[in-house]
């Protein structure tokens, strides 16, 4: 193996790569990378067994070859390195890099030992919009519950039907759920259960990048590809596992009609949620208070050891039938935890009495939903 | 108490002092700051016993008086409210706070159980400009040790002399020392040791601000001060005790000559080491070698495990006798620190040979020196 690449370039693929190497603490390969060069390609791979990155750039070749080399050390020396090229030859398990007035030895693994990264067959793909499939993702990515006994929460639901991609989570506290649509009409519906960390993954590498996403599905498995600019070859991939089960039928949580709608400030009502939180003590519980005659709603906290809190927040409120009181209890991070994923400067606030299920969404943008159960009363 | 005070100037004041309150876990009283109102100013203060810190700010009072409420809750509130008037009044040991549409009660303790931060009699001071001196003191700050044996060497040797004052710290592998001027001659020589944690606070809180500070000293304690700019009354007054014990005479430590000196990229110095950093395995050893007719210095690190690195800088060399080899030893994050702490783009490395001190230094700036000891070879 010899070949020239741009410091730039090989950095870029490292810090792609690199995320996901030596998370594996039980398989020591599982450190290195495998860096293999096959005609003017140089590629980079990366796998935690759950999920494998790959990365591609082209490169001047002399010789072809293959080899694993500790991730963190590589991407640590590479990432100093002055900008400009850098030759890599492998002698006898140990690569040599130079660049400039630096010579570089690092130790090597054989390739052989490297776990293979799945591929998927076939040639059926759907194109996403890379920017707001990352946007749609990162707003419901959070949601989800590590808990062995239900694998089918810990990850993210993808629904996908005729032209729309239905994205959804829930921790069984609060749920969101995200609808996306694509240009080209599917023949089947089908759906899956993506682990968090690749969802996390998918929105760390490719929210940067402009244009399209290439999306493949099977099985067991589904893999996100983005192409290079220069010529139609892949650039990166990312390739996870699916959770096995079914995904709860959770379209009947969320509520289809409201008791009391308030449209209020975003940045407000964070601040006043905020404010509140300071005194809602170990339970984090916050009141909600509608008064028919006041036009905006009031917080409450207190708590015994250090004070309380109250404020009221002007707005829009509408009642479905006649106005009554209602006062409901929340636990502030959570409803926190919405409004930071809408990013509209109005919201929706709707209250459905004191056990019901309320929903937080853009004032505007229906494709967003974002809904929290109150703290129920001894 | 019953005051009107600025959003702006409280949040000032409660940024300054949060970061000395809180820290003491056997007295809980430690989490309260003080807050008292006298005439037209509002006074807030907190201490861990060994530092103190006061804020003033000009406040329109109604009544006066005082209460302790918790450091932590206080500033988190205050932080969220709008940037508007904040009325604040004291009813049975609670202070009730009212903002637009925010009111609020948090409970106090009595004024009475707060401790008594010592003052300092006399008037005479010194006055140093903020800038350079906060500057200075960041430059030595960190290479203090703390240890309980050597109390001596936990702070920063402060030691004023005519129109001179130096600064100098030393953990026993480096040594930092910094002169800095001021304006007056003193009549008496005097030093003193003054604590890291004083020491950071005194940057955190001065380095930002305009012009002089007032420094005023006394057996025990010492105190700086910074005075409003509409009144000549202190705005804010960091008091903290003296370390009791001898500061090591360390001027003989310093080399009076070099065998080699190097002026070198301090950037490109800073990245070859860093760079041999990663190759240097446990003992952070990297090499320094010199060869007579090199124009520049070679960076060596090798680590069985995961190999070697090897590099070349350029830069002028000046032998003191006749030209000859040599190779030394060092813990390249001790090199790093020191670079860190010079600003300019060039920097004079003065070697002495395997077993002698180097020393790191501003190309033109002659009033700061770092010393750092070789790694010894067995």
């Amino acid at each position: 193996m010899k070949f020239t690449v741009l410091k730039e370039n090989l950095n870029q693929g490292l810090n792609f790569i690199n995320r996901v190497a030596g998370k594996n603490l039980t398989l020591p390969i599982l450190n290195n990378i495998l860096i293999s060069v096959e005609k003017n390609f140089l590629n980079l791979s990366a796998t935690d067994l759950e999920l494998g990155i790959k990365y591609w750039s082209l490169i001047k070749t002399e010789k072809e070859g293959k080899i694993t080399v500790p991730a963190k050390i590589l991407s640590s020396f590479i990432n100093l390195l002055p900008e400009d090229k850098i030759n890599l030859e492998l002698k006898n398990q140990i690569i040599n890099i130079n660049c400039q007035d630096y010579q570089t030895k690092i130790k090597g693994l054989s390739a052989e030992e490297f776990p293979i990264i799945p591929k998927i067959e076939g040639s059926n793909f759907i194109e996403l919009n890379c920017n707001n499939f990352c946007n749609g993702l990162s707003q419901v990515v959070d949601f989800v519950v590590l808990n062995q006994n239900r694998p089918e929460l810990s990850g993210v639901y993808f629904n996908f039907k005729k032209n729309n991609l239905t994205l959804a989570t829930t921790d069984s506290f609060r749920l969101a759920e995200k609808v996306l649509s694509f240009e080209e009409k599917i023949n089947q519906d089908f759906s899956f259960i993506l682990p968090q960390k690749s969802v996390r993954e998918i929105i760390n590498i490719f929210s940067e990048k402009e244009g399209k996403l290439r999306f493949y599905f099977s099985q067991n498995q589904v893999l996100f590809e983005y192409l290079m600019t220069e010529t139609p070859h892949p650039q990166v991939q990312i390739i996870s596992r699916v959770i096995e089960g079914e995904y709860p039928d959770y379209q009947g949580i969320i509520p289809k009609k409201y008791e009391v709608q308030a449209v209020l400030s975003k940045e407000k009502l964070l601040n006043h949620i905020k404010t509140a939180g300071i005194f809602s003590g170990k339970t984090n519980e916050v009141k909600i208070k509608l008064t028919p005659q006041k036009e905006g709603i009031e917080i409450f906290s207190q708590n015994s050891e250090s004070g309380e809190n109250q404020s009221f927040l002007q707005g829009q409120i509408k009642y479905n039938s006649s106005p009554k009181e209602m006062e409901v209890s929340f636990n502030y991070r959570f409803i926190i935890d919405g409004l930071l994923n809408i990013k509209e400067p109005e919201v929706i606030f709707e209250l459905n009495g004191e056990d019901g299920p309320a929903a937080l969404k853009p004032k505007t943008d229906t494709s967003y939903i974002y809904i929290v159960m109150p703290i129920k009363s001894i």
